[in-house]
């Protein structure tokens, strides 16, 4: 049997089908230009995946199920996109939509969500069934997996670790409240943290790298001038470490994971991101030394990690 | 069958035989002295359960299992009591030591998780399966109820939601870092700034009704004050409310329960304190009016909610 994952992002609709190895036997991709009616954008699911059917020469009985992850607040019970800023979505019943053009079971849940399972099922996380996937960019996702199984909540509306916080009364968050860990930990938040060091210290190498262009600030260049001692960008890497790291012991006192997994550009990184939050957190927890403290790792199935694991969803 | 409940306490060990209705038949304790040896504890653990069994005329083959709900950073996987400042405790065995006693299963959690599964099985959640409890005491403690079950993260150390953050870099926690839910929002915290407004406000009504002497002020003291006008106490009463509903808040982000309970000696204060609470999270939620946002309730069972918890881990 086979089984269909959908990634669907505000940019392109990426499908796959998935075989019972969690191997991605072929992929395709079709924008997804939000701004169309919803039910255009569910048509194009459907198109993609009969056409990959078609090219895997796969008759749809033997096709298991399809699977969705999408951004928002999703009520995975119904397969409803209750919410998504990123495709302008309010209460689209998904599954039953795309349910016209199939047979099979279809679930949806939300993309960080599937990212988590899909490394679970195939990627960095492959040994563990306790899973924390934290996703650092324009906004703070997260995925959890327990028990090797994706939680939810218990109404659409939970497992959003990027809209608790940090600091009360703090930064003003994309969700409307002050302090959360998406207004200090995203990529976003460390981008705006370092045009302010780099207006604040116009000799920094903070200026320099985005060539005197502060528009083209990115996460990538605060790291590059610390690596070359540049002391504004040593400040704004470590503040970011710190606030990472503090939502990250927050996580562990909650989950206690197996693993916590990170992804996004500043992924990129790598060891310079990993190595100091793993020094970070590690005093941190709770119950010190007393307590198992999972090991923090960058993702390795990128995009991949959403359509394996919306494909594991059924 | 029957089932046994001991909720250990760094004062007392109360125990009780509990019925398949959920009633407890009987119960008794015996001071806990916890500066003895914690074989000595343990036995009259047993005493206590024998005792009880022999009152009511049960044979031992007819109770199905003893559980014990303990303070502290629980093992729940072995029965072992990590770590416990109440009783200091370090890596006891708990539930191999008492299965020297007898021959039924013996499981352990912590405390305030028995009490949130006592509240699910027969009281204020008796309708519900998807549970947060928030004990509001010396500390702040969390019990996590999902689909009718204990969580209690992957490894030992998880479900502390008293140890996650309100403002980083704030208030010294008891846990050592700044900042975490306890140290806003336990009554000790409410006790803290209680004092710290009255020595700012000499003639505030908070000095007044702990008669001149703030080593009397307790949890009582600003609510009482703040419901006689005097502001000092309504500032103090409006922070608590707020810091304990933005927890709340990260709490329902995160596991979107079906309801939040609250419990400890400012409970005594009913709508209250849970009036302001429901208001303050209903439009800081997560998704807003879109999503499922739980009620804030009280409590009920007081600490028979510990003994039938307990007694339902088994």
């Amino acid at each position: 049997m086979y089984r269909a994952g959908i990634d669907l992002g505000g940019t392109n609709i990426k499908a796959g089908i998935v075989d019972e190895n969690q191997k991605i036997l072929m992929q395709d991709f079709l924008p997804t230009h939000a701004e169309r009616p919803y039910g255009e954008i569910i048509k194009d699911m459907a198109v993609l995946i009969n056409g990959l059917l078609e090219k895997l020469n796969i008759p749809e009985d033997e096709l298991k199920g399809i699977g969705v992850g999408s951004p928002g607040t999703i009520d995975a019970d119904t397969g409803t996109i209750v919410y998504s800023n990123n495709i302008h979505w309010k209460n689209v019943a998904l599954a039953q939509e795309l349910g016209k053009y199939f047979k099979c079971a279809i679930k949806v849940s939300n993309d960080a969500n599937c990212a988590a399972l899909g490394e679970v099922k195939a990627g960095a996380a492959k040994e563990n069934s306790n899973v924390l996937l934290i996703t650092l960019g324009t906004g703070v996702g997260s995925g959890i997996v327990i028990d090797g199984k994706i939680y939810e909540g218990a109404h659409a509306g939970g497992a959003e670790l990027g809209h608790t916080l940090l600091k009360m009364g703090g930064e003003l968050c994309t969700c409307g409240r002050r302090g959360c860990v998406e207004s200090y930990a995203s990529a976003t938040a460390l981008i705006r943290n370092a045009k302010r060091m780099a207006k604040q210290y116009p000799s920094s190498k903070l200026n320099e790298l985005c060539g005197g262009d502060l528009s083209k600030m990115n996460g990538k260049v605060p790291f590059d001038a610390a690596e070359e001692g540049d002391k504004a960008a040593v400040e704004v890497v470590e503040n970011y470490i710190s606030y990472l790291g503090e939502a990250i012991v927050n996580f562990v006192n909650i989950f206690r994971p197996d693993v916590v997994l990170l992804s996004g550009g500043i992924c990129n990184q790598g060891e310079k991101l990993t190595g100091p939050l793993n020094d970070y957190i590690k005093d941190k927890c709770f119950a010190g030394d007393m307590a198992f403290v999972p090991s923090v790792k960058c993702a390795v199935l990128g995009y991949h990690a959403g359509i394996i694991g919306a494909a594991n969803l059924v």
